[in-house]
């Protein structure tokens, strides 16, 4: 089984801090490979974290180990912990920024990571990430059994808010982040495209629908600071260049642009802002 | 033969669309060895793209796969190919951003990607980087041939035009972006110094000179927003701190530099700027 | 013995150059595991990298290169130079960069970097990180003894001022750095906590002091941008949210902070702002 680590983390990549947790891990496993999800997170921003968890862990290889460390309670009270589930290990502090992915299963094996077999021999109080976390996921992908990291856990922390209501006739959420490119990701899905102009609603974060709610993808209305869009469409293209345009993005939730442009300026909107779904 | 993969894209790395490619081709070839060139091409630059191609190809191992996806016409009529020529495959969207780097070469093959087969399951219409490129790239790097990937292309998107006229007594290109130091970089070139004061000029782009042309470096102007140079050196050091300098940059290409500064602020100068290079 | 290589420039990731640094070390030994440190040093900041450079090193395994190119003088007098000192390898220009991190061992081999079997075969005048610094790192990873890149050196430049003076009752030392969460990095250090509220003072950079100097944390006071904060904490949840606090940072230096927020925006200040910790 492929043991890989994925790094995801609110560090940035203007500090040593991302490179010393690698030469941590490659010196625990010479053979790990370490792939960067992603190091741009907003300071502090667990729900974030969360929520880029939820849309991209399933594209990696079974196995793989995610070490997640967006930790605003560095050196307080949260707890350090491991997560085993499907085929996966996270790895993280006990703050919410698991649990969007972890309620995609069922039966985890949670454990404390109080061994300090495992830890480096000097523990600072604003680096755990160093000190504690990526040493585990080191030991991991090397094959330490989950149990040997620290007594059991029995509750983690509360699932965040992930801001999605559905209605009959109305689904309201919010603009997580606006991307590189000035795409807005919204907290509304997820969508799948069936045949032809329907969309079918499959809510996640444990929040399942008793039947699936299949939507007319033409016929909807999206709003965001007062800017209303009809339609739900296929491709940028489908916009001319600059017009303002709603998709699906490819996580499945629902994005708005602006073809070759950037909807993040256009609507002048940033993260928090609110978004509705009109139906029909 | 080396089998690595070299990643150009104007994905930015604030997102984690990058580290999901990486993800998806560890997932196909879990021994591939990846190298970023780099993620920050400026959004849908096709330009730029095609151009840093061009001036790090020839750096990388023989049998090196290039991933280069800046895309702007993703999900559209733009077709998705694979380029087998010299020891090198290149991978990317048939909209140009290859045309440089296959301009130095001959008879290349070159296939459409559509084999679903080599494809992830769901084909979303934003990130075909994620769902088309990066399966494609990986399976090549494990060895599937190039033939197994779709049915052969026999016309690629034409060359972008490089912005380089070469006359008897006058060069003229443009800016082509200021690097993170605010260096110019230009499509003047290529140059190569030969002995004492000569420079030759070679260019490349599929515009061979008949005759070689060298040209005496210190009697060389260049002339960008209204500003003038004289003389083309070897080192920053050759001006005083803060002094305009001409320089032939690292990739063969006329630079104009400010020694321990930045050109881009000292002379006001971005991309698209035209630059003059006067003769004699 | 692992033999990885680390690297630390101010390239920046937004150009291809430390892309092409990586292609041209994978070229000469596919196997070599490569780790950036960061690549964000401010441009021909010597002093921020050599002191990033002391702060990390010795998270890294043993057997670790450690490439550092952090060049104004690119091109110029300086020397290219290799050193073997303990278990690792450092790789740069003999302008201070690797000084900080060298005064911490003794009996240095160091021999300049001239033979042309180990640097590509162009040299160009503005990139001796492609072209001599990363090849000979590469080349040391295979195994290449340092005794064949060129004549031993004797003399190293000299150390860099690390902005430190210790007397009975004050320390004086300087912002170095804001990180990317706005904490303030200061030179002033190196501090191990002892029990209780003791902090022990164990300055590096060739400054040993004739015994330990060992503080009452809660009566130091730190003064920076006249405004002045007491005690040194061991947490940042020892202050409210968005209050200053003063800590040990997580390379042993002192810190300045603020709870949840940014001490480089609450307190106005930038690197070399000048920092005083009054001592009873």
């Amino acid at each position: 089984m492929d043991r890989s680590i994925a790094l995801l983390t609110d560090f940035g990549l203007s500090d040593p801090y991302v490179g010393v947790m690698k030469a941590v891990m490659a010196r625990i496993n010479p053979a790990v490979r370490l792939i960067d999800l992603t190091h741009a997170i907003p300071a502090q921003n667990v729900r974030q974290a969360a929520f880029t968890l939820l849309r991209t862990y399933r594209y990696f290889a079974p196995g793989t180990i995610f070490l997640v460390v967006v930790d605003p309670g560095v050196g307080g009270a949260r707890k350090a912990i491991a997560v085993q589930v499907g085929d996966y290990i996270f790895v993280g502090p006990d703050n919410g920024v698991l649990s969007y992915a972890l309620s995609e299963f069922e039966n985890p094996t949670v454990v404390e990571l109080t061994n300090p077999d495992y830890q480096l021999e000097a523990i600072s109080n604003t680096f755990h990430g160093r000190d504690i976390f990526a040493p585990a996921a080191a030991h991991l992908s090397a094959g330490v059994p989950i149990s040997a990291f620290g007594p059991p856990v029995e509750r983690i922390a509360q699932q965040l808010n992930p801001n999605l209501k559905i209605n009959a006739d109305q689904i309201t959420g919010q603009v997580i982040y606006a991307d590189h490119f000035g795409n807005l990701i919204t907290s509304i899905g997820e969508f799948q495209w069936r045949d032809g102009n329907r969309l079918e609603l499959l809510p996640r974060l444990g929040r399942p629908l008793v039947s699936p709610m299949v939507l007319a993808a033409d016929t909807l209305s999206i709003t965001v600071n007062d800017q209303t869009v009809t339609g739900v469409r296929r491709i940028y293209g489908e916009a001319k260049k600059g017009d303002v345009v709603a998709l699906v993005d490819s996580g499945g939730y629902l994005e708005i642009a602006v073809n070759q442009g950037s909807a993040a300026i256009h609507l002048q909107v940033s993260a928090g802002a609110p978004v509705v779904l009109q139906i029909g």
